[in-house]
């Protein structure tokens, strides 16, 4: 039987909040997904939709303040309070199309880290030349990583891939410049032998070309270069779009070209950009937490929302622990070391 | 008066060497551009175009070997030899699409680093989507970069759009994942002082998405990130090309979208791939270096010689070596006491 809970959405995160937010849970809610609008009940009064509840949290982060405001001065912040809720049991799964820093820190703090998780990386899927889809993180939570970060990434992604994608042996690739063993930078070069130690179906190096056409189905990566590679994904269909667009023009003399052209790049833009699930996943800690776009529109969030109920129904949380339990180190962490918050027992997902 | 020196073009470098070099040498002298071909006479023997001459060299460097093979066990190989022609004055610029590791290591040592230069970057030309093009380096050679190499990757890659592009003033850009200064991780931090104290027309951190929209014309990082970067840019070409064949042939049944795409799908090819370039070039060197695709063809291959008489016309050497002088730190250089290969006095290029 589906989940009856709502999800918690933050409606003061991200560049259109609240209003696309707000039209974005009305959407979530025609769709069949009920939905907790999360912030400051003042501002969201006649503005909330039939059938959307509202849980009031009168803090908003901005953009420029630190990831670790909701943790200190604002801990009544929507961005923060949409996880308690998921912490609590009221909420099925949170989202926030808001600073994803601030997002990273509230979830780990407020939800806690699952067993032997260090850092919580950020997850998307890019579609492949293949036609499969690749996992792909981090995606910039964590800039700067340690070795056994990168092997915890290796097992969040795997369990990802088997729960939301139902590959049954996803094959895991380090993200390098070459597949030669002892290519990469010294950050791969030290987190090879790591990823390997796991026993999980390590593919070895793959460069992004090899990752594109399919030579794995989980890529794991440092926060800084998986940031770069994902944009440079969406820079480049861009791009693309704008050449093939001109060049169509040019030839056609715009509107034969440009009819035709105008559904198949509605539709790949669907498939080529994270649009298409609404946002990233923050894999590791206890409980369902999507971060969305920050230029999200309304069926963007009611996408996010959607995904982020999807992956509480297939039991993302439950399938991750049990392979963190299984292939990682779960003594004392070191994110629970500094966030202060131990692995809690209750499972959330 | 165009230099009527030739290029030196390493015959047994790419996968598809010998033959896509000797075609494409047939090729590039068609085209009015005088080519030495350069590897084992005895293998050429029967095989070389009329008009072209052959240098001998009898070894080849295996893409298994180590970078330094040209420089230690193999000082006869090809690869090398090219480098060595530029140096006497016998070719205006050399071209191989073999080991880029053994290249580097070979123009470095023959050519000699530009005052002020520890490391050689390879630099490549990417499309914007605003018509512009983007200097993108390094891309490859140099996986683990300090603070001050970045800085002098600053230097070539805005000398190379000054003299390549004509560029007057380019805005050069520090590749990072978010714009806010403080972004980046440890490398990209520590570089961002360095580079703003050179006094060129820095514009701070930029996203691969920004760079490519046009924020600015020269984005530099280190050769792990430039590589990813690259390899993602002709990954996401491939994937966005084949999803829209898909759609294409789902909504038209085929012929009709296949035939309008046809052309445009090779032009944008020939924009967003550095396939229109024929290769990358190794900045820093005392001489024009160009390193082209591994699995260059004949066309490929002739482009890439076109390119390399092009860079030595426009004085590309001669440019660089000035803007290093004044901008860069040109005591004895790390590079040249590593390779033993101190400044050479006489100008290549």
């Amino acid at each position: 039987m589906a989940d009856p809970r709502p999800v918690a959405l933050d409606a003061f995160g991200g560049d259109k909040a609240p209003e696309a937010i707000i039209e974005g849970a009305a959407l979530a809610r025609d769709q069949g997904v009920p939905v907790l609008l999360v912030g400051d009940a003042e501002k969201l009064k006649g503005r909330v939709p039939k059938g959307v509840e509202v849980v009031h949290a009168p803090g908003i982060v901005g953009m420029d303040e630190p990831a670790s405001a909701p943790l200190r001065k604002k801990t009544d912040a929507s961005i923060r309070r949409i996880f308690e809720l998921v912490n609590e049991g009221v909420a099925q799964a949170a989202v926030t199309c808001g600073h994803s820093g601030a997002a990273m820190a509230s979830a780990l703090h407020v939800l806690g880290p699952l067993p032997g998780i260090d850092r919580a990386p950020l997850a998307t899927v890019v579609p492949r030349r293949d036609g499969g889809q690749l996992v792909l993180l981090d995606l910039g939570a964590n800039v700067d990583c340690k070795p056994m970060h990168f092997a915890q990434f290796a097992v969040l992604g795997e369990s990802y891939a088997r729960a939301i994608l139902g590959i049954e042996h996803p094959r895991v690739g380090l993200l390098a410049n070459g597949e030669e063993r002892g290519k990469g930078n010294t950050q791969v070069r030290a987190a090879f032998p790591e990823i390997e130690a796991l026993g999980l179906a390590f593919v070895g190096n793959v460069e992004p070309l090899g990752a594109l056409r399919g030579e794995c189905d989980v890529l794991v990566c440092d926060g800084f270069v998986g940031n770069v590679m994902l944009k440079t994904v969406e820079g480049t269909v861009e791009v693309v779009g704008a050449i093939l667009r001109e060049e169509l023009r040019r030839r056609y003399d715009g509107l034969l070209g440009r009819w035709l052209m105008q559904g198949a790049f509605r539709r790949f833009r669907q498939r080529t950009t994270y649009d298409s699930v609404g946002g990233a996943i923050l894999l590791g800690v206890n409980g369902v937490a999507v971060v969305g776009h920050g230029r999200a529109d309304a069926r963007a969030v009611a996408s996010a929302v959607r995904y982020a109920r999807n992956c509480a129904s297939a039991g993302l949380v439950a399938t991750v622990r049990a392979r963190a339990q299984e292939r990682l180190d779960t003594g004392e962490s070191e994110a629970a070391a500094i966030v202060g918050a131990p692995f809690r027992g209750r499972p959330n997902g």
